[in-house]
């Protein structure tokens, strides 16, 4: 493809192993011979005053004008007092829906087979919204904040989602048993969506039962949409099925179409620079992001490469219990694109 | 025992499975020779104004009065407008701390093995606080409320509970990287109590990652003391990793010395009065009960007596996949006595 022809999407790379983990993203990318062109923004090392926060203003821009981005991890300063980088993004990009596909990987085994679900959880308000204050020494309260209009946002793009993916059933998780009137609203509007898609299995799961259930039978479950926090505990709770944040993907997607596929592991700054991390989840969201470009074949052939190498076997990083540094195992998966 | 020499604890049988599963534990203890009297309160059928729910004054007076009792399940009546019953217990008897050991039941086999953990949730506060409003149409808050005098009521009692039960390590769990005030009040709190028992590990885990980890491993954990909400989930991802809900006891801690213990399953309406459920949780709550009141020999003797019965795997419910009735396994675990 002709540089004209090539589409441009922002890169990320993040902090800790985040760059090292990019770089097999874009050797994989260039294997493959995907028509990306990287704009790539690093987290900064002084607050910008128009974001107030480590990202710069071009970066968040970037990603605008693209509409479509990659993100590795980003660690939140300790204790400077600025917010989390990842909740900045959300909030600036209007990011609603965080998907997370969740499946077994062939070849790689832990206590669960066919695992197959994905968690979409609403990703701007809710528990996340900020707002916390002392009512008087000793008493402290946050505010969780459900809207109409984020709630039904989030439930149609469940809906949406589960019927362009084949999926036969949307799972809401709630505790509107005890918060009556916050996650009522939330599963208010899930129905309300719901019946719009008769075609789609819709039911109601309280979660301290959701996770029960998963951790006895995930196979009951198919997609799963519902408030933030209960979507950041569920997902991870999902991701240790299959063998943690290191194997799963995820995509974040925004006001105007916008697509933000990001790792969601951490930085693990004890492995940065070491060439030891497992470059997985940031593949596999790179995947996501050529799927939401409708690059399918791209996205079809490192698929592919990503799950045969890990079936495989012989290329395993040291998270895995193998001894693969993250080059070896981004030339296997080149090798078996 | 004269009468006279009997302790006097009240019982709760509950609705649905309630009464059948609390006359498994009035045989099994009966058969112990267990010297207790017990005074039987039901949930009415009519809301008293005093209590402004379906439990009566008397039966609260009646748990004040003996400092310990036993429930089963007590379905909440669902669109009548009021307050589940479990809450308005914890509530009234200012039940502080609620206490779910969770170990591998020998013979039963799940996914997981070895596990024995603790989990000991808040129990009064938090997201529970019932404080809830519409802000403008569309737009909902809820109000999570966190005291330094309620968090460092459940910190004592699970450090307490550590050091007088054998165990090394407290994991607080949390999610003060986003909720910084009320989870940080929790935690700092927390970290006041822990300085006072140099002897036992203290530690602190994000809760999306500790369900990661519990599913990967959870004999990484011993105590874990935690909000009301966490560990409403956690308790039962817990519950699931080694058979469920009907297989895990507890037991709630409150004002002035009161234990409650629970079965924190539901009332099964489906098979209620079909003599097919599995008393276990009731029962082994009970045991619970009886080592709160110190009668430690009972409390092994029937405790023993339920882990071989299950070992055994002669008499199972319908639940654990075998086809005994309630009577079978109660008769079952009265021979191993
Ligand atoms: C890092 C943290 C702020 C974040 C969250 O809580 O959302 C993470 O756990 C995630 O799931 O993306
Ligand atoms: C029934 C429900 C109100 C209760 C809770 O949320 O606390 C239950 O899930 C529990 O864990 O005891």
């Amino acid at each position: 493809a002709s540089p004209s022809e090539r589409i441009r999407a922002t890169l990320f790379p993040g902090d800790g192993i985040g760059p090292e983990i990019a770089e097999s993203v874009k050797q994989v990318f260039s294997a493959a011979g995907v028509p990306i062109e990287w704009e790539e923004h690093f987290v900064g090392d002084k607050v910008d005053p128009r974001t107030e926060s480590l990202l710069t203003w071009e970066s968040l821009e970037s990603v605008r004008r693209n509409g479509v981005g990659l993100k590795g991890p980003m660690a939140t300063p300790i204790g400077k007092g600025h917010r989390s980088l990842n909740l900045t993004l959300r909030k600036e990009l209007g990011l609603y829906a965080n998907v997370r596909p969740c499946y077994s990987l062939p070849g790689y085994k832990t206590r669960y087979d066919g695992v197959n679900l994905v968690t979409i959880r609403e990703n701007t308000e809710g528990e996340y919204s900020g707002l916390e204050h002392q009512v008087v020494r000793g008493v402290v309260e946050s505010l969780k904040i459900i809207t109409r209009q984020a709630s039904l946002r989030v439930a149609e793009y469940a809906f949406h989602y589960a019927k362009a993916n084949g999926r036969q059933r949307v799972s809401a998780i709630h505790k509107a048993n005890i918060m009556r009137k916050t996650d009522g609203l939330f599963l208010k509007c899930c129905r309300e969506v719901a019946e719009k898609y008769p075609e789609i299995t819709y039911e109601e799961v309280i979660i301290d039962n959701c996770c029960m259930m998963l951790v006895k039978n995930p196979t009951l479950f198919d997609v799963l949409v519902m408030p933030n926090l209960y979507g950041d505990i569920i997902s991870d709770l999902c991701a240790g099925l299959i063998g943690g944040l290191g194997l799963t993907p995820s995509c974040n997607i925004g006001e105007g179409g916008i697509a933000l596929a990001e790792a969601v592991h951490g930085s693990a700054p004890d492995i940065a620079g070491k060439n030891l991390a497992n470059p997985t989840a940031l593949l596999l969201s790179s995947v996501m992001m050529l799927r939401h470009l409708k690059l399918n074949d791209k996205a079809d052939q490192i698929h592919n490469a990503i799950l045969s190498t890990i079936a495989e076997g012989k290329y395993r990083t040291v998270d895995l219990g193998g001894s693969s540094s993250t080059t070896d195992f981004t030339k296997a998966v080149c090798d078996h694109l």
